[in-house]
């Protein structure tokens, strides 16, 4: 579901940045299938632009990317999204954080491209 | 070098998120030092605040935070790392993109801290 490198629009936009340290109970398929099922929940929601995510039990990293600041406050809000969080905070995580950052500028390289810019 | 979870300060600081798709050539010793070693030379930079990462060949995304948009710049014309992305382009990267974002706030969390906010 998530891309490797997500077709994000012109800047600016906002990304949430979501970095973890996993619990031993992460090791499940019920938290594989929960973490797909927010991506999925996500990519529904009004204003979602993308998504990225890497990693594994030692260390992950997903970034979603949003239109504007209300769409990432009422993704935050949503029901079946605060019942993960909960899950997430009671069992799959040692540790994590989330920040909420304002895109300012980017730039995208693939293969086929000239490379290096000056 | 990268932590799971970086310990950055109060907001406002920069974000860069740095993510990719690795060509075959990176599935080599030469690769995974040249990225250990972009760690270690960013955390020597003005304005560091650490840096996260995870993946691997098929998804990896490193996050690097810093106090200013001055100290990016700054990291971003170091000539060692100016050929390390003459390396990335040429050699190491299928695809990657590169956000350079303000964050504006942040929630952090550990076992043992009071489980979900309100």
């Amino acid at each position: 579901m998530a891309d490797a490198v997500a077709a994000t629009p012109e800047p600016p936009y906002y990304a949430v940045i979501f970095t973890t340290r996993r619990a031993a109970a992460a090791r499940s398929p019920e938290y594989e299938a929960l973490a797909a099922r927010m991506i999925e929940l996500a990519a529904g929601q009004p204003g979602f632009l993308g998504v990225e995510s890497a990693g594994d039990v030692a260390a992950g990293i997903t970034v979603s990317y949003w239109a504007g600041l209300a769409d990432i406050e009422r993704w935050k809000a949503d029901a079946e999204h605060r019942a993960a969080q909960r899950a997430g905070q009671t069992r799959f995580y040692e540790e994590y954080s989330v920040r909420v950052a304002r895109v300012e500028r980017d730039y995208r390289f693939a293969q086929g491209d000239t490379p290096v810019r000056a």
